[in-house]
């Protein structure tokens, strides 16, 4: 029986390709879920083996969103991450495909995706009229479904696939180097066949009051142990104003004994201190190469 | 002259309030802008003397956008600063007044403001449709249109006065403790009657580079000084994953020798800090109760 992983849809997303680039399709059923809780909380559930959602990205940060859930709603433990790149791509009907740039009417993509491509609309299709729908997927999905007009959509490489499109442009997006942080929860988890980069732990570390300096004891606490940390984040505890929990992810594994005489260290002054997760990461590059070599899907050949 | 103050419209909002409450009426014209990159903007080319937009809620966390405004975008300094409670409140169209709550059919309003209130339309409004629109005055000024149809918004006391609404119940928010922080930017600035809580120092902190242990030495520059400080925030550069700046608020004047001593230390080593403001800050009450000892506006009475 293949192992169900659940992931925010729809179909055709930068989620959903990622999603295929950390399970091989041979072992694993994809569900598509409506949004970050409901993916958070079936796995919790054990509706799923594992599910997979967006963390962070280099250029808005991180999604509070999934932070949030992880925090105070669901306890289903980080299993794996993967840094995957964001390239948009131009796609419009076949049947206009010769189409010149300055015939295009309209531009349909997510808020988010129209926000990357700034530069390349305001060079490329400075008089088409922008409108927002709610997914890149659904762009695509839009312009197959209204074929006579000449409309474009923003999005990633895999909604051309799915909704057959014509590639007018790729990578329009305005940071080259635009990457999305996508983590794996639910059961221990390692790609069948990349190797992973280097292992992480994630902790959620509360300070016991609004203590002078606290956040200091516990980063010193971390750097006797010549423990690096890749990532400190605040958020909210939603009890009063200025009181913050902190999300702190380390490089090593989560049974180290450096981790545990830090993490005994910062549990002494009274700071509660819970493990996200201790899981292997691994970077899309990789994972490719590995794809390439075995002929693998016309997805990976096209990267 | 007046003077004149942009902030994040419509009218009718939480920040129209907040404004109301940081500018007496007497003395300040103001001008509600659509977002809070036009009130910034707008700001630093000199076309306003000063500009309220929120920077962090309790509950959801930074406002993202304004803090990449004022990184990334604009040299505006930050010179005062708000602490607001966030108070939801149902209102209805006046013909519905006596309609009791299970035949009300729609309910209207800003996804955030019904993120807020999720606990109190599961109890009381189970059955109504939620439909979300640009704004909580969006949403009563919709109500205040659509006369005849059986429908509810969810937004601010000032939109129920500002659309002539009934208010069915107030403060339904699910959290009692939420707050918004406010800031001023623009010129320097002190609310003219109120007394204020402490005065606060933003910096953004730039590391040198992906330094092991950066951000505990520049944490430990502020405790040797015995500096406090009452918030740390990273935001990405938005050049490389894994990449940050640091925003820290201390509670200090930007003028003060331990302070400059601890700032000194920090870019001693290469990192790069610039002010983004030194400020007093307020907190809603006080401004409250001045304003209701003058017996001002029905506004402050009411609260």
């Amino acid at each position: 029986m293949k192992d169900e992983v659940a992931y925010l849809g729809p179909r055709g997303t930068f989620t959903h390709e990622a999603t295929k680039a950390l399970f091989p399709e041979e072992g694993f059923v994809y569900t598509p879920c409506d949004s970050i809780p409901d993916v958070l909380t079936a796995v919790g559930k054990d509706q799923f083996s594992y599910g997979v959602v967006p963390i962070e990205n280099a250029i808005e940060g991180s999604v509070t969103l999934t932070l949030d859930w992880l925090i105070h709603h669901v306890q289903v433990p980080i299993s794996g991450e993967l840094i995957y790149p964001i390239a948009q791509h131009l796609m419009i009907h076949p049947l206009h495909k010769d189409l010149p740039l300055a015939k295009v009417e309209r531009v349909l993509s997510h808020p988010q995706a129209v926000a990357q491509c700034r530069g390349y609309l305001r060079d490329h299709l400075p008089n088409a009229r922008i409108t927002y729908v709610d997914s890149t997927a659904d762009a695509a999905r839009k312009i197959r479904d209204q074929g006579s007009k000449p409309w474009v959509a923003i999005g990633p490489f895999m909604a051309h696939q799915l909704y057959g499109l014509h590639v007018v442009a790729e990578s329009i997006q305005d940071y080259p180097h635009n990457f999305t942080r996508f983590i794996v929860v639910g059961r221990e988890w390692a790609h069948p066949r990349a190797p992973k980069e280097h292992d992480k732990t994630s902790l959620l570390i509360s300070l016991p009051s609004d203590y002078p300096g606290a956040l200091h004891r516990v980063l010193q606490s971390f750097a006797k142990g010549t423990i690096n940390l890749s990532r400190i984040e605040s958020r909210p505890t939603k009890k009063k104003l200025g009181t913050y929990h902190f999300l702190i992810d380390t490089e090593i594994k989560g049974d180290h004994p450096s981790l545990h005489k830090a993490l005994t260290d910062v549990a002494s002054w009274g700071c509660h201190v819970r493990q996200l997760g201790s899981y292997p990461c691994y970077h899309y590059q990789n994972i490719k190469e590995i794809e390439v070599d075995k002929g693998s899907s016309e997805a990976y050949n096209r990267r």
